[in-house]
């Protein structure tokens, strides 16, 4: 799971692009994607480069027994209650 | 990990006062938080109260050997890669 507050709209247009060849928009500032472990080292070597000190990205490694609940409206249309 | 996507500032605001009663702010979407089952109960419970359909929020249970990485600055100015 990825999430980012990058004010600049360009840096963060971007970095949108380089996250939607890795997984899912869930909302406007938070991905959900399943990495295998080679795509997960090119991500995280990937996104400092797309990025200045005054944004922030932050990644969440969930196990596959994670469990993600949802409330109301969803970019992707899931469930209402997803375990992925 | 609570994201939340609300567009309107009162409906916002309200459930970002919500939140800071039980975790700590990471990113202008994001809280991060430790909860016990009674907690975790409560909050639940709550968040549907303080959104409407258009509105999203989405919680994940993150195991306590999970991992996050961060980059950039941060709202809570904790070190570049924490363990949680």
């Amino acid at each position: 799971m990825v999430i980012y507050d990058i004010t600049d709209n360009k840096r963060r247009g971007k970095l949108v692009k380089l996250l939607e060849g890795y997984g899912k928009r869930v909302q406007k500032s938070a991905f959900e994607m399943i990495l295998n472990q080679k795509q997960y080292d090119e991500l995280i070597s990937k996104i400092p480069l797309y990025i200045i000190q005054e944004d922030n990205v932050r990644i969440y490694k969930l196990r596959l027994e994670g469990e993600v609940l949802a409330w109301g409206s969803n970019l992707t249309q899931d469930e209402e209650v997803v375990i992925i």
